[in-house]
């Protein structure tokens, strides 16, 4: 792997724990967190730990953050201090024939650096649009954009990625083989998001079709299936 | 609400925005617990924030975490440094007509407190069956319990919440009325976990049937469909 191409790493965050889980390349810590929506962003004040979840989008090597600008936690972010921001999917459950080797299958990332307020009215509108297309691609195109004075309402961070580490567990059992002749069941269920039939607003013309983002987003559900 | 059935509260965890979704209630904390099996726990080391996804159960006010002796992370958490272990569960996309209007239906819980390794042999074997238990209720009780060499490796800590917050948004989408003629599609995309069918593992006799659990897993999911 290209050097360029990784993330940078050092002691604070590399996974001192089963390796063969850990990934460092970009593109790997990219896609966990594009098919994600929530973060878990933590940060210390005066040696209180804060793990506060929110919505984000990734731009680049940043992640976008945003909240009222009436929000303490989002001011104490802001000022720069040390950030991490934390995103997992869990993908199924690993049920093994001993407690012990229970486990679960997940993408995860773990991201260090630090958070500025975006202060330019042009770069926070797009990083809303950015928001809105991370629930469903295609979303911004078909709601409207904000105003000066939501604009002003909102507070956006940009969350620089100093480093970052992803870990994956994907497949099956690992059970100790002494366990195998025990009459346990043991396997995988996968996991996943599902979307239910969407329930349209009660002000909405009746006969209203669904826009062409929520169309494709349970498509590409109904073809996992 | 009796003073007594309230999780002490203080002021770094106050929800000071959007009151009408802040919930402190015990059973309101402990059923959004309950409901799941990922939290992010942050806590603060030199400075340095560290959100970590970890595998947990509730035990009445307290926590289970557990992880590898090995985890120089279980290490730091096991000395009582001050944590926040937050659980989040998103229940749906609110599509409004405006950028700034969209949100999600969402429960979430931020809770503030300490960790302790426990040492106790036994507490630590009943604790990983609390683990199995919250990936599928009843599955301990079909797999082995841990035998001494397996406890020894095995971190648990119990994080004590000293006070908890719950956050709860559900319902519709809440517009600007002064949107409500536009031409966009409105509404709520309802969220959840789907559980796929069970991939049995390849050591098993062939045509061996799903433990109780997980037909009961599978059943329950059924029904909400």
């Amino acid at each position: 792997m290209d050097a360029a191409e990784r993330i940078p790493k050092d002691a604070r965050h590399r996974v001192e724990r089963t390796k063969a889980r850990a990934r460092y390349d970009r593109d790997t810590v990219h896609s966990i967190l594009d098919a994600g929506m929530l973060a878990h962003v933590a940060f210390c004040v005066g040696g209180q730990p804060f793990a506060i979840p929110m919505l984000y989008a990734r731009d680049g090597d940043t992640i976008l953050l945003h909240g009222s600008v009436a929000s303490r936690l989002m001011g104490q972010l802001g000022e720069g201090t040390a950030a991490c921001v934390s995103v997992t999917h869990l993908d199924g459950l690993v049920l093994a024939r001993s407690h012990f080797d229970h486990s679960m299958n997940y993408r995860s990332v773990v991201a260090f650096g630090r958070a500025t307020l975006l202060a330019d009215a042009d770069e926070k509108g797009a990083a809303l649009a950015r928001f809105v297309d991370a629930l469903i691609p295609g979303r911004a195109a078909e709601s409207r954009p904000p105003d000066r004075n939501e604009l002003a309402a909102t507070h956006v961070l940009r969350f620089v990625i100093e480093d970052a580490s992803a870990k994956i567990r994907s497949g099956g059992v690992k059970d100790n083989p002494a366990d195998l002749a025990l009459p346990h069941w043991a396997g995988v269920v996968p996991m996943r998001i599902a979307y239910d039939a969407p329930m349209p607003d009660a002000g909405l013309p009746s006969g209203a079709s669904l826009p062409d983002s929520l169309n494709a987003l349970m498509q590409a559900q109904g073809d996992t299936r």
